[in-house]
C-alpha cells in the first residue's frame, strides 16, 4: 500500500489532534441530550392554514418570508419559540425561510430543502383536492441520470442531468426528442428536478398522453461561475454577464450535447431538439436558441432575466425568416413579476422584426411556483406536428 | 383541456387571495435589499485553520459544532457577528452547524450542505497536499442514476441510486458485481453520494486499479419510515425497530434487487453480491446478509448501530457452515464511537460460534470520516478471488 492510499494515513501530529479531539465527543454528546424538545414546523392543517415554528430566545424580530408572498412577523411564545400561522394557502408547493434580527435561515427542523448556491430555502406542500402536476401519481416513473465532468471549456468540475421517461430502454431502438432545460441564477444543476419536479411533470404529462415522450436535460447554466461571487449591490458587470452566456452556451454545444448524443438514443436534428429555461435560463436560451436557428426549432424563456438589451448585437442574424424556421417560440413571464417590463420590451422589438412568438402572461411573480406551470403548459406543445408558432 | 390539468386553474376566491399576496412582493423585494452584508463562511486558511462567521445581534450564545469534535464558542464583534477560528484541522471533509442559543442552525452563507431527515449540516473541505480519496481526480467519472418508485412493501414513494462505472456501457456485453451500501439513521437515500461521495471515491479506486469495475446500488433504508418520527427522548421501541428492518429486506429483496437485476447488466449470484452500511445501515447489512448467506458473499458493516442484542433470535441459522460460503465478513467502528462496546460484543458472539470476521477498529468517532474511509478500505476487497475471510 502507497501512503496516500492507506485508508487512515495521518501524520502522528495530526493524529494526536484528532485523538485530544475526539475524547471530547462523548460530553459534546451528552450536552446535546439537554436541547430543547424538537419543534413541529411546518405544520398544515387541514383547512390550508399553516403554521411555522422557530426558537430564538434572543431575537428580537423573527419573519418569515415566504415564496411568493410578503414577509410576515412572527410572535414569541414565553419558552422563546416565534410561530405564525398562514391565512389559507392555495395549493401548492412554496419555498420559504425565517428572517431572524435580518439574517435568513432554514427552518431547522424540516428536512424538505431547496438547495441553491446563494439562498437555500425551506419548502413546504400544501395540498390539494386534485392531484398537483408535481406530485407523484400513479404515472410510471422515469429515472434521473446524474452525470459528471471536468469541463475543458470552463475549467472546473460540473455535472448534468438527463431525465429518461418510464418507457426509455436503454437496450430497445426508439429515438427520442430532447428538451434543454436551464435554470435561474443561483441554483445549481440539480434546481429543475429538485425544486421543479421536472421528472415528475414529465412522468405525469406522458402518462396522460399529454406530452410526447422526450428526454429532459438540465446542464449547469454557468459559463462563468464567478457570477455567483459578484457583490449583490455592485453595478451590473455587462463583460461578466456576457462571458457567463457565451462560455454556457459553448459548454453546452461542444460538451454536453455531444455527450447527451453520443450516450442516449435520441433524433439528433433540430426538428427534435427544444431549448427553454428560466430567468437567467431564460435569457440563456433565447440567446442560444435565436442564435442557433439551424440547432433548435422550439425555444421557450420563463420570466426571462439578463437579455442583453443591445438587441441587435445580441441577436444578428434574426430576422423574419425565422418564422419559417421555428416551430415554437414561447415567452412566458408572470405579470407581477418585476421582470414583466424587460419580456415586454423584448418582444417590442421581436415584433418590429416581424418575428412571431407565442406571449405568456399570467398571474405570479418571480417563483417556482409559476415556472412549474409554465414546464407543464410548454411541455405538452413540444415536438408536436404539425404546430406552427402563433402571436 | 379538463380543469385539472389547466396549468393556472385555481378558484376566484384563491386567486383573489394570491393577488393580493403578490402585489406586496414588490415591497418586500426592497426590504431585502437593507440587509446587512453578506459573511464569508467558512473560511479555510492555507495553513489549514478555518473561519466560521454567524450573525446573529442578539444572541446570548453560539457554539461552532463540527463533525469529530466538541463544540466551541464563538465571539461576537461589534456588528453582530459571532467568529472562531480553529486550529489547523486535518485535510479532510467535515459536516459542522452552529448552535445559537441552543438551537441548531446550519451556516447560511455557504452552499455546500448535507441534508439529512433530521438535522442537516453544513460542511466545509479543509484541503490536503495530496487529493483524497472523495475528491475529483483525472479518474474517468462514473454515473449516478436516480430511480423513483411506488413501494407496495412499505406503502410509499421511494427511491434508490444506482452508481455505474465509467466503463459501463448500456450497450456492452460485460456484466458487473453489485455492492449494496446502505446509510445511517436519518440519512436518506442520498446520503452515500452526497456526503459520502461514494461515487468518487469508486471512481478513484477503479481508475487506480485497486477495486474491481461494480455497481454501486444505494436504497432508502427504511422499512418503518415512522422510526424517524420517534421522540428521541423516549425509550427504545424494539417492535418498531425489528419492522423497520424486516421491512428495509423485504423491500430490498422484492423490489430494488429485482429492478437493479433487470435494469442493468449485474451478475446475479451471491460471489457476486456484497452488503455494507453504516450505523443503522451497519446493522441492517448485517441482519440481511447474514440471514441470506445464500444471495450474499460479501458483507459489511461499519459503525453498526441497533443490532438486535438477542443474537440468537435475530441470527438463527447462523453457525461456522458460513466460514465456508462467505468470503468476507468485514465489521468496522471507530475506537472513539459510542457503539464500540456493542460492536466488540457482537464479535464476541461471533467468536462463541466460531465464525470468522475481519475486525477493522481505527481512530475515530462516529462519523462520515470514518465512514468515507471505510469504504475506500472495504471496496479494494470486494468480489476478489482468491480472497477469504480471516480472524
Amino acid at each position: 500500500m502507497t501512503k496516500d492510499t492507506r485508508p487512515f494515513a495521518r501524520s502522528d501530529k495530526n493524529r494526536a489532534m484528532i485523538r485530544a479531539v475526539l475524547a471530547l465527543t462523548a460530553m459534546a454528546l451528552s450536552a446535546a441530550a439537554q436541547q430543547p424538545p424538537r419543534l413541529r414546523s411546518p405544520e398544515v392543517h387541514a383547512d390550508h392554514r399553516v403554521t411555522f415554528r422557530y426558537r430564538a430566545p434572543n431575537a428580537k424580530e423573527v419573519l418569515l418570508s415566504i415564496e411568493g408572498a410578503k414577509n410576515v412577523a412572527m410572535q414569541k411564545d414565553d419558552q422563546g419559540v416565534w410561530s405564525v400561522t398562514t391565512e389559507p394557502l392555495a395549493p401548492d408547493l412554496y419555498g420559504y425561510s425565517f428572517r431572524v434580527d435580518g439574517v435568513r435561515v432554514i427552518d431547522p427542523v424540516n428536512p424538505q430543502i431547496q438547495v441553491n448556491l446563494l439562498d437555500t430555502d425551506s419548502m413546504v406542500s400544501v395540498p390539494g383536492a386534485a392531484a398537483m402536476d408535481w406530485e407523484y401519481s400513479n404515472a410510471p416513473r422515469g429515472e434521473l441520470h446524474h452525470h459528471f465532468y471536468a469541463s475543458r471549456v470552463v475549467g472546473d468540475n460540473r455535472d448534468f442531468y438527463v431525465y429518461t421517461p418510464a418507457e426509455y430502454d436503454s437496450s430497445g431502438k426508439k429515438k427520442y426528442p430532447v428538451l434543454y432545460l436551464l435554470h435561474g441564477f443561483s441554483d445549481d444543476a440539480s434546481g429543475w428536478s429538485a425544486v421543479g419536479r421536472a421528472h415528475v411533470i414529465m412522468d405525469n404529462l406522458i402518462a396522460r398522453g399529454k406530452a410526447k415522450p422526450m428526454l429532459v436535460v438540465m446542464p449547469l447554466g454557468y459559463g462563468a461561475p464567478e457570477v455567483l461571487n459578484r457583490d449583490s449591490s455592485a453595478p451590473r458587470d455587462q463583460d461578466l454577464s456576457e462571458r457567463n452566456m457565451t462560455k454556457f452556451r459553448e459548454a453546452l454545444f461542444t460538451e454536453v450535447i455531444p455527450e447527451v448524443e453520443r450516450k442516449y438514443r435520441v433524433i439528433a436534428d433540430r426538428n427534435s431538439r427544444a431549448i427553454a429555461g428560466l430567468s437567467m435560463g431564460g435569457a440563456e436560451a433565447l440567446f442560444t436558441g435565436l442564435n442557433a436557428i439551424d440547432k433548435f426549432a422550439w425555444i421557450g424563456s420563463f420570466s426571462a432575466g439578463g437579455i442583453n438589451e443591445n438587441y441587435a448585437a445580441a441577436f444578428p442574424a434574426l430576422d423574419e425568416k425565422a418564422n419559417k424556421q421555428l416551430k415554437l417560440l414561447w415567452i412566458a413571464c408572470g405579470t407581477e413579476d418585476r421582470l414583466i417590463g424587460d419580456n415586454r420590451k423584448f418582444l417590442e422589438w421581436l415584433d418590429s422584426k416581424n418575428i412571431h412568438y407565442t406571449k405568456v402572461e399570467t398571474p405570479g411573480g418571480h417563483t417556482w411556483m409559476l415556472w412549474r406551470r409554465n414546464l407543464a403548459a410548454l411541455a405538452p406543445l413540444l415536438f408536436q406536428d404539425p404546430l406552427r408558432s402563433a402571436r
